[in-house]
Formats: C-alpha cells, structure tokens, sequence
C-alpha cells in the first residue's frame, strides 16, 4: 500500500531530507507541500527540486482537505509545527512531527483529539535512532551497574554543555537507580571541574572541537568491566529512518504517541 | 534474609573470586564447600584462604545432605557440573552452575527434575552481566540497522577466532534479521581476509594482541549514523556480578533458567 | 605577506573547498583558477562562485605568464595535474599538488626541474594532516611495539578493501620492523576471513558500513598496554589543513617534496 | 653481552614484575637483590621467589662493591632510590630508576657525577612506553591542530582528578602551541563542571568507573577531522618493557637522562 505523504517546511535543512527520503521509499508517494510561499505553484519549478512534483500549498487546512493525504511529516517551527498538528489531526491526517516545543498540556489536548479521531499521531524530539535506541539501553543497563559516567563530545559551535540528549540519557537512568555519589568518597579535584557536572551523581563530560559533528557514549562499570554505548551521528540524514520509521507506524495506531522510543520494541 | 552457600570448585580461579564475593557480600554465607581434596578439614587450613571457615566435602551428596544449604555455585568442570547439578536438585538445592558442556538433552532432564522438586536452577556459559547485556542490546538493535559488524579483540594467546562470544552475538543477530550480503555488491578484497569471517552475511573481526584482555565491539550502521555496543573485560571478577545476581534470583525461581540473558529484564 | 594563488580545478569537490580556503584565509589572495570550460570569464558569473572574484583561463601557461601567480594549487586528474606541475615550475610558479599517478621517474625529473628554478613544490596523495600524521606516529611507534593491527572504517559504497591508508600505513610499520608473524603460533580460524588481510604479517581489518565515513585506528599491543592511534576524516574539508600548510611552507623550500609527511616535524 | 643487574626493592609490586623481567630476559642475569630485610640469605629462600638463584643485601654499598653489576634497577622509596641512585654511580653501576621524588638539584648533581664516573644513568617517573609515546605524540601534533582535550578514564579507587598523566600531557602541549580559549566563545555550562578542567585553555575529562584501570585518550580537532592518541594500561606489566629498554640503552649512554620520552626517537 502506497501512503500518501505531505510535507510542512519542504525548503528547511530537515524537510529537504525529508523530501528526499519520500521519493527514494517505494511506498511513500509526495502528495504536496506546505510552504510559507509559492502557493500555487509546483515543487518542481523550485531551483534545488526539479523533477519533483508536487503542489504546493501556503493554507494547511485547503491542503488537507483538497489533497486527503494519510500522513503529514512536519518539520518546521515549534509554532507551526502545533498549529498544523492539531489541523491535521481535524482532517483525519495522521501528523508526524520532528518539532519541539510541545507543553504537557498541549500534548494532552492532542492526544484526546487523536482518540477521538481514532487515528495515530507521533510527536518525537529526537527523530536519530540509534539515540534513541542509545538511552533505551542505557536505562536497561543501569539496572545492573551502578556506576556510569556520560561522554559527549560535539563540534566546537555548540553552544550550551550538557546536550540535551546528555542530560535527558542522564534522567532516565535516574529513574531507574538510586541517587548515588559515585568516584571514591574521598576524591579530590586538584583542578576545578576535572569531574565533570553531576545530574542526580552521574558525571556529564562534555567535548567540544572542531571536527566533530554530534556523538555520545555512555559507559557503565563494575567490578572488572565495562560497558559502553555509543552513539555517532555523522549527518542530518540519521533523522530519516526515524521519519520512515514514525510514518510506517503512525498508520497502525489510534492514538498520540511522544517520543520515539515509544515505538521501538 | 541470609543465603546459605555451597560453593564447589574453591580453589579454581573462578572459584577463589566466588568465595571472595560470598565473603564480601552481607546477606551470602559460605556454609561448606565442595572439593576432590581434603575432606573433614577446614577451607581455613588451606594457606590462601586463612580466615574463611567453611567445612570441606569431596562428596557432594553428603555435603547437601548435612549441610542443607539454599544453593550450590558450581565452577568445576563439565563432568563434575553435570553431576553435581543433578544431585544439588535432588536434594533441594538451587544450582548455580557457570560450567558448559550440558547437551539439550541434559537441559531437558534437569529442567522437568527443577520443576517436580519445585526449586529454580541457572545455568549460564557466561556470567558477565555486561557481555549478556551486549548481546541483548545487539539483538533488539538489529531490528532497526539493517548493517552490522562484530570487532573482538583478545589477548595473543587465545587459539580460536572468531571467540565464541562473537559468534553467539552474530547467531543472535541472524535470528531477527533477513539474511543479507553487507557492502557494496561490487566490493574487492585486494588482500584476502580484508573483510573479516561472514556469519549468515554478518563481517566478524578478531584482533590478537599482547595487552588485550576480552573485548568485543558490535557496530552497527545506518544513514548518517552508526550505534556501537561494546564491552571490556579487564579480569575474570566480570563474571561475579552475574554470580551475584544469579545467586539472588535462583532463590524465586520454579524452574530451570538456561542463559543469563532470561533473568536481565 | 600575500601569497597570490591560481587554483586548477576550482569546479571539481576539492576545487570548491580549496576556493573556500583561499577566501578564507587572510593571507592568500585567488590571482585566477585554470578550468577546462569558461575562459575569458570570471568566477563570479558561475552560479556557485557568485562573489568570488577570478578571472578563468583554459591555457594554464598563459595564466601563469600573465598571472605570475607565487603558488599553484592543483586538484584536478592525474594527467592534467602532471602537465600543470611541470609547466607552473617552467614559469616559476610553487606548485601544491593534490593528484596522485605520478611514477617515481616523473618525480625525478620535476624535482630536477624545481632544483634548476630554485623553488618549491610539493606532491602529496593524501592532504588530511591527521591522516598523515598518524601514518608518522605509527612508524614511530613500531620501533617499540612487536605487535600491531590495523582496523579501518569505511561507508558501505567503498569498493576496495584494504584502503590505500591502510596498506600504506602498514609498509611504513614493515619498514622498521622485522617481518613477524603475530598471535599464537597455533591459532586457528574457525571462520575463514577472521584474522583479517595479512601484509608483511600485520593483520588489517576493513569495516564498511553506511553511516561511516573514513576512520582507521592502528593498535599497537604490548605487555600489559596498547596504545593506539586512530583518525576520523568525517567530510573533504579535512585535506585542506594540509593544502593550507602545503602553500605556506612551499615558499620556503628550493627542491620538490613528494608526501605531506616530509614537511610536518 | 650479558648485563649483569641488581634489583633494589624485589618484594615490592614493582620489584617482583623486575625480577620476572630479568628471568624471562636472555642477556639479563640477576646477580644480587637488594632489599630491607633477609640480608646474607638467598632469594630462593623466600616464599614466591623459588628457584630465583640471588644474594640478598641490605647495605647497597657492600652489594656494589662485591658484586660489580653492570646496571641497578630501582624500584623502591623515593628517600631509598635517591640515596642508592648516588651510591650506584659512586661504585661505577649505571643506575635505572623508577621512583618519583628527585628535585631539580638532585638531577643536576647526579647528572654531574655520572658525567665524572662517564657512565650512564636513567630516571624514569613513568616506565609505560606507550603512555611516554602519547605524550610525545601528543606534543607532535599539537603543532598542527589548534583544538584538543584529554579525557582520562580510572577505576574509582583514584583519589585525585585529574591524573599525573594528564596533566604532564596538558603541560607538553601548552609549551609547542600558543594559549588559547577553545570551544564557543559564548558557549555556557548549564551545568557546572561540563566542559572539564582547564590547564591553560586545555579541557581535562576524569572518569572514574570501577572496571577500568589506567586509560587516556587525547583527541586533537580541526575543520572536519580529528586525530586521537590513546594509551591502555591493562596492569603493571606495562611498565617493564620501558625498564627493559632503559636497561639496554643505559649501556651505552654517558650521561644521566631524566624521563624515557629522552631515550625513544
């Protein structure tokens, strides 16, 4: 079965991707785009997508209701991205979305929107997954060590340390474990932050040089071992197979679900 | 509650660190141990282990029957294994047994007589918690990377490549993914062996090197991004943590558990 | 100091990051850029160049009569790159060269020739500075490590395994040191491939899997320790480090350098 | 040429892998122990030395003078190993020397007199090959990339942070490259401790995890590659082939040479 696709944010650095990636699946089909300009017009007319055909739409709602595509992978704005959520979700279209920004209350107002419309929807922070895949494992480990220590280690534009995906890994190993101070008891720091930042006790190390793009390993010790997971996302395309993996899925659910790892077993 | 221990094997090396854990761990008690020598004395007498009392059998039966203790650790040898599992079960006793060598048929026998006696019993050809939970992370991570390679890296002394290790981390990869011929189609090796032993299409390398210990490193890769599991083995107290928590859960059981991986969640 | 370059091949993928060098770098200045197309017009009407002031010339001596450029970057075929070198030291120009099938009797006679003009060129197959330096270390270390093996990462749509760093790297290691077999005399493959390729005894692994660009780590093994040395190219920008060193140090020079490796210290 | 060596502090940690050292060693003979206690007796005569045929002294002194070694391996005190490091040189033994603790002062004196006696002499604050040569490299190639951290992996045993190790590494860099604030300048800590210590602009990473036991890594970064040197230390065997090495090159030196990094090409 051929699902029928729409595309929010065509031009952007992840839409292209995703654009991409619909032409090149067998089964996906680009039914249209919706862009902030050149309503009217074709995708194909556009410098870097000739040969690519598909109408574009400025008006989200015209778009789903002329078009009755199955599914919308947004990837704009957190503003437009909630916006076309919850009008995809009234036409019947089932939205993936890569944007963040979602408040708990609007994740629950959509959800009941999703039920009532009996159709899946998924709304995923981090879209990479081998990430995600990465902090499920972490959580499983931690069970069964009771040290860990994060090593993440980005291009040297980045501007905050921790990551995100750091201190989320950090979280949800967290809620698994007791809090605990980790090293020797009476360890000392001869020069100030050798040790890292702690989150709940477990140590955040955060790399920043040129030449690298967006990595992190979580290692866990134990009496005479250790065990690591890695993982290197070398480009933006490592975002795809989450896409391809959301849009597959989005099609066998009847409600909203929030994060990846959600929907890996 | 206080766990009374049988341990067989003392004075292996596996053995020396079993009765090391159960003299550091609170709730384990060494209350005999199984051995071909020196019957009647005591495990104190014997010059590395002064200060660790627990009474010496060469004959298992006996030694379960006076000392009725909660469960066995067996590090012996295959044959002796075997032996001392069937009895340890016949009289109550939950094995914990990390020799190899039990046949289907073995395991078959042993489970029905777990089961009639109503006691639990783990047999495990490995108790590294963190290379059971390597195999385990690799098997649900091939549901999601179609790509996959194995590098282990041991010691120069070791005879046989790929390790047993890398085999059943492939074998359990094998089993949820299609069968596959990685690379590019039209891939040459200039020099024979570049590209490592296939298992079912899956490139394993073994590193041998003065150094190493036991390591083992499963990637695998995707559009944009790779996802590495691996784990590091820096002496044999790696397996006392799966002893451990074996020992521990044994104690729940109605049945016999063949492979760590069935007790990690 | 200025240094007034023409570059060959500005259009090609090389070509392109060389122009963002030279842009981009204080002290250089783009007098021209030979290509086979476009002569008589500048730069900057090619679409991607658009600001890019250089005026284009198909006859490479006559740019180099009119430009009297002091350094020739050169990042086009093998062919034209050879013609190119030879006729930039005719006219006194410092060529930096990037393209390899130059035979050692071509070499020969351009350092003949650039000995005879007095300046300096410089011929390298490899740019990555990285790269290059890891090849150093890892003949240095070789005087001091009996054992060592090479594992190399490639992208899945490579066609030859091992890469031609990785053989490379191997014969500057069997330069210094006897030919050796390494790992236990009587080990055996039980799976045909596991101990990789063998050159001069020294055991290279070649991964391809997608995801990954270009990585390769030399182990050395030791008593006790490893050491290792590993570089990750992760896109083309890394060679231009060393075009940037190239074109700065050839200024220097009176005699034809052939391998980056002979101007790091 | 046998080289005929006396072990001062044999029963140490240090000492006993020495001696194994000069027993598994063809051209090394042991020909007196120097030790603290059992003076007059033989080393066979102590427990785990069986079958090592070596007189024992307590006074060095007379040990120099009956013995006549050609070379004296130091593994004791640093009181201990400055006062027999003298003595050696007074009585025409070339001293090697593992022990930390010599003063400015010291070396300048020690140096004078080996230079008078015209014999050779070694002090080493660190034996392991491969840590001095990623030292080395490491200074190398700070020459040519601008970015670099150090993370440094321990069990958690370690009271200090950072390690020795790291901080002689950051120390080596900072001398060949110019001081330097790396990262984002705008970049920020969202929590405290994240981006490491800082040893003139150097970000340094302490991990520490039971499991491991002496690791460090420097990744060096630049515009789309990074270069990274990593020494392993499996256990203290790794110290013996740097004593090795000093042992044979102290023959023909007429100097005294402080720190191994002085003795490797």
């Amino acid at each position: 079965m051929t699902i029928r696709i729409v595309i929010a944010g065509p031009r952007g650095r992840m839409g292209r991707e995703a654009v991409a990636l619909v032409q090149q699946t067998d089964h996906f089909e680009l039914a249209a785009v919706i862009d902030r300009r050149y309503d009217g017009q074709n995708l194909a007319e556009i410098d870097r997508f000739s040969g690519v055909n598909a109408p574009i739409y400025t008006d989200a709602a015209r778009c789903f209701a002329e078009v009755k595509p199955d599914v919308l992978i947004d990837l704009t704005t957190p503003e437009a991205g909630k916006r076309h959520t919850e009008l995809a979700l009234r036409y019947g279209v089932r939205p993936v979305v890569g944007t963040t920004g979602f408040t708990p209350e609007d994740i629950e107002r959509l959800t009941k929107l999703a039920e009532e419309k009996e159709i899946g929807a998924i709304i995923a922070p981090n879209f990479a997954v081998g990430a995600v895949l990465m902090m499920k494992f972490a959580r499983m480990a931690a069970k069964y060590f009771t040290d860990v220590e994060i090593i993440e280690l980005h291009h040297d534009q980045k501007l905050d340390a921790p990551s995100g995906t750091a201190l989320k890994t950090a979280q949800l190993i967290a809620e698994v474990r007791p809090s605990k101070k980790q090293g020797h008891p009476n360890e000392k720091e001869t020069l100030a932050g050798a040790r890292g930042a702690a989150y709940d006790g477990i140590p955040i190390h955060s790399v920043r040089l040129p030449g690298f793009v967006a990595h992190q390993e979580v290692i866990f010790g134990g009496n005479g071992q250790t065990l690591t997971i890695r993982h290197d996302s070398f480009d933006r395309r490592s975002f795809m197979s989450g896409v391809k993996l959301a849009v597959e899925t989005v099609m066998h659910l009847h409600t909203l679900v929030y994060g990846l790892e959600h929907i890996l077993e």
